[in-house]
């Protein structure tokens, strides 16, 4: 079956899904604008519950002023190479909807609908040329002061695009991690009728 | 720019963004569990937080004796037009994994990493010839119980799969639906710097 990037597809799929990988070794280059607005374009026809499309994306682009305020919001960890990120970009679902009557309700797939969107843009972001990497190490209580987030939202994830680069670039222990990773086999994930996982 | 399906898109991205939508109207016919699996394969290799991977899939194909159970789980809106599926699937998420010192914590990105595989899932089914719709609308209660889902797991969505058919076999009111829909426009998704939506 296919194998791209040490990864094997016991089943044929289209490669791109073997393809892209979450690297740390940014070039740290310039995106412009235009560039980057495409690859929310993608991330804009994602499907969600009710067309609700419950996703938003703040982003700082490396050489403005934005920059280093979105990079305080991360881990320490991933500071240090989501550093020289092309951009940064915060993921932001809103979590409620209003009904017809006016009311305010809990949307029960705002961070899976969210999650989706994502999706599409780590995508068009491979295709085009660029890498994705999302966190989930952001201070996201930080990260909705900075980005001055109202409630109703909630912090989903932080992602790096960049140009890669070569895993040299990188300090020690991240270098020898700097590779596309594995995934469990389809018979733990996937069952026909019954649940029968752990 | 682009245009499918009556959509444009404001910048260039690849055609299968645009093409991937969430028909009612499906043929019925039966889909071999290779070709299924073939699916799945394309979701497992979605991006997750630590590469927890916490996506499930719990499928019935028709014809086979869990297809009706499964078909009970959705609500009776979607019941009508499901049951000419060549395939339901219930989509779980994992709502906790364990810590390195054996303690369970909640994983914060579950439901946002199985969206992303999700949204794979659905890509590979359109790219296959395939269509794919996911639902909010299903008695999570009910489909944790017909399934036997354990605790620590959430029910995120259900999925319809199939080939597409003419609109003309829908109830008159989903065959005016029957058509891809529209989105926001970036300007209100995505923001520099920080937030500045409503």
């Amino acid at each position: 079956m296919t194998e791209i990037n040490h990864r094997r597809a016991d089943h044929p799929i289209h490669s791109i899904f073997l393809e892209r990988w979450s690297p740390r070794a940014f070039t740290g280059e310039e995106i412009g604008e235009k560039d980057l607005l495409a690859l929310f374009e993608a991330a804009r026809w994602a499907p969600s519950a009710s067309n609700l499309q419950p996703w938003r994306f703040v982003y700082a682009r490396h050489g403005t002023e934005h920059f280093a305020r979105l990079l305080s919001t991360l881990d320490e960890g991933n500071q240090r190479w989501a550093k020289n990120a092309s951009a940064l970009v915060i993921i932001l679902s809103k979590t409620h909807r209003v009904t017809s009557t006016g009311e305010l309700r809990p949307a029960y797939t705002h961070a899976f609908d969210t999650g989706a969107s994502w999706f599409a843009l780590a995508l068009q972001t491979q295709l085009a040329g660029w890498h994705a990497h999302a966190m989930a190490g952001v201070d996201r209580e930080k990260a909705m002061q900075v980005l001055g987030v109202p409630e109703h939202y909630r912090v989903e994830a932080a992602v790096a695009i960049g140009r890669i680069a070569d895993p040299s670039t990188l300090p020690g222990d991240l270098r020898e991690r700097e590779k596309p990773s594995q995934r469990k086999p389809v018979s733990e994930l996937v069952f026909e009728g019954r649940f029968t996982g752990e």
